[in-house]
């Protein structure tokens, strides 16, 4: 048997998200189908994360084991042609038996794109949040600082995370906002998110952006673990999964 | 009456084209419905020039004569309100009584987008062509500066032009190729070009690049005058026309 690690792209558009579902298209299924066609093996894809539905990957990874004999550097075109054009797997390499994609990641990104400006995007539509208003773009970065490192971040998940009593604290290593008009990016980097929580962190600092909330009410936020004293969530088509960092390689070898 | 310009951004993708059709929707008749929806008014919008099926737009020119009292500066948003999603004015501003939109264009920019990569582009799939092969940007820089200046260009305009002896001498006033692994962007400056006439040598300088001409078999394509002669075709959907200069004005304040 060997382990296989594929990165991938998708559109989130047309998906009702990463992981297989009884109604409704999920990456996940597209995925084990191409390879049970390729190999006749019905194999289950373990993947670094869900994704919901809507929300895009540059840099999804997903892992599976095979008994097949395909040639390592065939496995890419072979997986390629049996996909849907909403789907593409970046690379297909060789990892160790033991590999697990969510457990042995070490970072990922979150991007999300803003399109700040009176007319919508139009080419962009579908990647980008129209945002008409003025963003004031260095209240959001004071903001942004406040969510630094380790902090509880249950005002940030969707309310069933914090009933279930879930372990609510991550670390947040970065968060930079760009501001190339018309788009603001805001990026977010740490080692594993709760559910919604990047989207909410990205709705609450355009509510900051927007006056609604000052960089400092970010400290309260927090401490209330309450999603009902942050902002709002911002659209799941806004939201790419960049990329996944693994102790054995840099990110960027992924997606060269 | 009043004189209106519009700059328009369109995603050409689920159009048959900018102009007006019996069958298939067009931009044009998007627009014209939406400014009587607005009006009442049944206008004859002027196009700056058409762009075929698939070709999108970030700045498209058009024109029309209004007796309406509705505002200047009401114009864009009460327009792009009464669009669908893949419309979109980026301004609405007075023009002289007799503004032509196509024979006032002093320059126009095409740019060409070329995925060039193994793997097939996903989010941006459908503004940019997907090649696999190898591509020597050197050669295709080398054949497109034999493309610079006035020619005739009929070996580059589809065959139904040079049947009807139309004139087919234009000048080509620059044509830059950008390299951004994975992406090869193509941007060609003219006042007006010939049915096709981007695509077309898009698609010779791809085929330049991969190695089925050399760079000085441009001047024999050029002298030919026979379609036949030059190479491939260029797929629509890479295609997009950025902006036009007018006389009053530079392009870039267009898309500010």
């Amino acid at each position: 048997m060997q382990m296989i690690r594929l990165t991938i792209a998708y559109d989130g558009g047309d998906f009702h998200g990463w992981q297989i579902q009884p109604n409704g298209r999920s990456v996940q299924a597209e995925l084990e189908a191409a390879i049970q066609r390729l190999t006749g093996e019905s194999v289950r894809l373990r993947g670094a994360g869900r994704t919901d539905a809507g929300v895009h990957a540059r840099g999804q990874v997903a892992a599976f084991s095979t008994a097949s004999g395909i040639p390592l550097d065939a496995w890419r075109a072979a997986l390629n042609s049996r996909l849907p054009k909403d789907v593409a797997i970046l690379s297909a390499c060789a990892a160790r038996p033991d590999f697990d994609p969510r457990r042995h990641a070490l970072r990922k990104l979150y991007r999300y794109t803003i399109h700040a400006d009176p007319v919508r995007p139009v080419l962009e539509r579908r990647t980008r949040w129209h945002w008409k208003g003025r963003l004031d773009v260095a209240a959001m970065r004071a903001a942004a600082a406040r969510l630094l490192g380790e902090h509880d971040f249950a005002s940030f998940a969707n309310q069933e995370c914090a009933k279930l009593g879930k372990h609510t604290v991550r670390t947040v290593d970065a968060i930079t906002i760009d501001h190339g008009p018309p788009c603001l990016t805001i990026s977010v980097e740490g080692r594993s998110f709760l559910y919604n929580m990047v989207r909410n962190i990205v709705g609450t600092l355009v509510d900051v952006g927007a006056g609604r909330f000052a960089p400092a009410e970010m400290d309260r936020i927090l401490a209330a673990r309450d999603r009902q004293q942050a902002g709002q969530g911002a659209p799941a088509h806004g939201l790419c999964l960049e990329w996944i960092q693994y102790p054995d390689h840099r990110p960027a070898e992924e997606t060269a």
